[in-house]
């Protein structure tokens, strides 16, 4: 019998190569437990307001209004909504004929692209062209747009951190192109070696892929680490002698919790070292609504920025974004607020820095609470959450766990991962999600449960794992914390 | 000197290939005569807020109070909200623990995918799966998966109306699948002939080409005809008999101006021609929250549901879903409210019968005066707007027009709708953008400017078009009307 055109046999082959460990294996588990009753604490996604962080008022308010205009003409609109968010809801609406049921253009309204601009130069020190800035529905739809430009077939390379966000390897795979791997330094507090990253290259390319870009993710996802600008300077030196387009994934450039090394965005870096490389360097970067003390993720707002793209490619990027007609308008809105948010002397301020400050500092503290507690457990080592979302400690996984995983199919990590979330209710995603080397085992966790759950959370982690140890420990070849 | 991934020659080639004119040359020299102060009438898409068409009250309310949950605190809130407003409201957020601000299911939130499943079985007289349906970022990023699942190369087909929304065109050109058109006969009003299609689907395989699906849309857009029950039955008949999965474009279900042919779906039809074919035909249809009296586009909503898709695509197709983590959130709300709406006896349900049936009558008086319009003008016919909201009408270009387009290196619908454009201000998008049989011309243009407004608009192409055919006719082989 001759297959139809959706049987598993016969679909796109690259859909099935494609692996998303967000969503996978122990996700689908830990949903299925909750289903059945089980208390889950989703940490497995960067998902703030799913566990409890409460949205910023003042956007909220303005969109709210955005999305009922006709209480703008109600006399008892002042009871309900103050002042500054009416003023600025009125400013949006005038942005948007038609309001937020109509198309925008399909690289977003172009006052807020404006603003955006506005931002990304206070920020960098250069100003920017709003032409060159589209606004996506979040940063990973960005990125897929871009990666779908770059990569023609499989012989085209993609350099890509490891540990990475699997959107990159699951993305490429879905596009058919290639994954070119280098690897964060763990002992290095999860740094790049330049000379590691040009054996990488150089490998690939004797293998005939030819290395077209070249990802960063700075602070970093899973890993933590905020990148140095001595770094960022070298990484860019390196893309310009291989002839490689840089995406800069700066989405967590809000979430940055120590202070030595502040967040620093490439395209500064890049104008800074001046002509040739600041004229001629390709570079993207891609920002969101839904990290930092935002964490709007539901809305999906994103936008991306374009340093050195010709012209004809920008155009092509364009009419690719205009099959899909517009992104979401209401995210838009938020893209302008971030971006814009209430000043000193308006009314909204002193709440909006409460609210904002409040979320940062207590992620500051549970990085800290987090990383600690995981360094207190035996057999387990954790880099300092720098920035991001994530902590993502090294399980020295004892010879007999392993055997036992092999036994039952499972690599190592998620046998240990699916074992914390039956004992816990802890959904964490196993570190082969994410690529790790050879031999070593991780998992990821967001920072994100409520700081008042931490401490217990922690606890029962820490009696998970160290029973699971006793457990697989033959207490003669490893030695204990 | 070698070239970077993101120089216009390098990059990928497919992205060159796909073409969208509903945002083409026309749009873009709207956008600048726009810029330059002159007043544009916006016909070339489907976007009915854009041209004053109001949001529904009842869902605006709920989705702002989503937005705004701080306000069902509020002891003002009743002032602002009705009482049925609040308590769907709180009944949404009931779903969404995390609020609008959380990622959802990549699938989108299970009880409201279980509304959606509850009206398709109402409508259909079928019980639906909630399982089998996924909420989209609008219906266009629905039909872009499903096309990504199918197309593995160029050598598989996708059958496709001509002419055709060119989202089907753009897509399949973009992962590098091969367009295999069957022509829509305007002389027998759009229909379809299946002696036509059999016929293209004989030649395309005579070629080496796999042919796999089959899109219809119905209501159509461009043509705007409704489909019968009898053309539906031949339809899966002819995918069954073919092994063709068939994607039934079902956006402007709630657009229908006539009684004769009220809206029947795909898979109503389906499951009503019993086993075999309704256990085995596989089936997608899509529907949005961006048309109808909703006209929510800049939201953008929609849904797939999937018949007779085995499990394991199902799952392949969720896994490449959770990349990009999950349809925004409100627009799902929307989803949900439009599947949902107030019911008689509900304090807003007057209000909501009102609003929906002055849009849909008033486009369904304006789809008359549009037809009647092109009708009264010069080398000018058109079938009536049974559905949709679209006009499509026939211009009969004078040899000499089609000569002086040629010189200008333009095709001869093009330089007719620049001519429009410029004289009048209306944005119409030329016919070659979604496909026309050789050597007949014609332009699409929506239902939607204001009633008021129509008049004046026909009377403005009236004018013009006459002149135009005066200037063009040699005034010894063509007829006047």
């Amino acid at each position: 019998m001759s297959r139809m055109a959706l049987d598993y046999e016969s679909i796109n082959e690259n859909m099935k190569k494609a692996q998303y460990a967000v969503r996978g294996e122990l996700y689908l588990r830990a949903s299925e437990l909750q289903n059945e009753g089980k208390k889950i604490i989703f940490t497995n996604v960067g998902n703030p307001h799913a566990l409890g962080q409460k949205p910023l008022t003042f956007p909220r308010q303005v969109v709210a209004l955005c999305q009922a205009p006709f209480l703008l003409e109600d006399p008892n609109v002042g009871l309900l909504f103050p002042a500054d968010a009416i003023a600025r809801a009125k400013h949006y609406l005038s942005l948007t004929p038609g309001g937020l049921g109509a198309y925008s253009d399909s690289r977003g309204i172009p006052a807020i692209r404006k603003e955006v601009a506005e931002f990304i130069g206070r920020r960098d020190g250069y100003p920017s062209d709003p032409e060159l800035i589209y606004l996506t529905d979040g940063a990973s739809k960005g990125v897929m747009q871009i990666l779908n430009t770059i990569i023609r077939g499989e012989g085209d390379g993609i350099l890509v951190p490891v540990p990475q966000y699997p959107l990159y390897s699951a993305t490429i795979a879905l596009f058919g192109g290639s994954l070119v791997p280098y690897y964060l330094e763990e002992t290095a507090n999860w740094g790049l070696d330049i000379n590691d990253l040009r054996q990488s290259v150089a490998q690939a390319r004797s293998k005939g892929i030819n290395v077209r870009a070249m990802v960063i993710i700075n602070p970093g996802n899973p890993t933590g680490q905020c990148l140095s600008e001595a770094n960022l300077i070298e990484i860019l030196k390196f893309c310009f002698q291989e002839n490689l387009v840089l995406l800069g994934d700066e989405v967590y450039q809000q979430n940055v919790y120590q202070d030595e090394r502040p967040f620093i965005s490439s395209r500064k870096v890049l104008l800074d070292m001046g002509p040739p490389i600041s004229k001629e360097l390709q570079l993207i970067s891609f920002h969101t609504v839904s990290k930092g003390y935002w964490g709007e993720c539901g809305q999906r707002g994103g936008y991306f920025e374009m340093t050195n793209i010709p012209p004809k490619t920008v155009d092509e990027i364009y009419k690719i974004a205009s099959i899909s007609l517009s992104p979401n308008v209401p995210a838009q809105i938020f893209m302008g607020l971030m971006v814009n948010p209430p000043k000193p002397g308006d009314i909204s301020y002193d709440q909006y820095i409460r609210e904002s400050k409040g979320i940062l500092e207590s992620l500051r503290r549970r990085a800290r609470i987090m990383t600690d507690g995981f360094n207190s457990c035996r057999n387990v080592i954790c880099n300092f959450t720098e920035g991001a979302m994530y902590s993502f400690p090294q399980i020295r996984l004892p010879p007999r766990a392993i055997e036992a995983a092999k036994k039952l199919g499972k690599m190592p990590d998620v046998f240990y991962c699916l074992k914390l979330l039956e004992a816990t209710g802890i959904s964490t995603v196993p570190g082969s999600g994410f690529g790790q080397k050879e031999g070593v085992f991780h998992l990821r966790t967001t920072i994100l449960p409520a700081e008042e759950d931490m401490p217990e959370i922690m606890a029962s982690f820490k009696k998970f794992n160290d029973s699971f140890m006793e457990e697989y420990e033959d207490h003669r070849g490893y030695s204990r914390m």
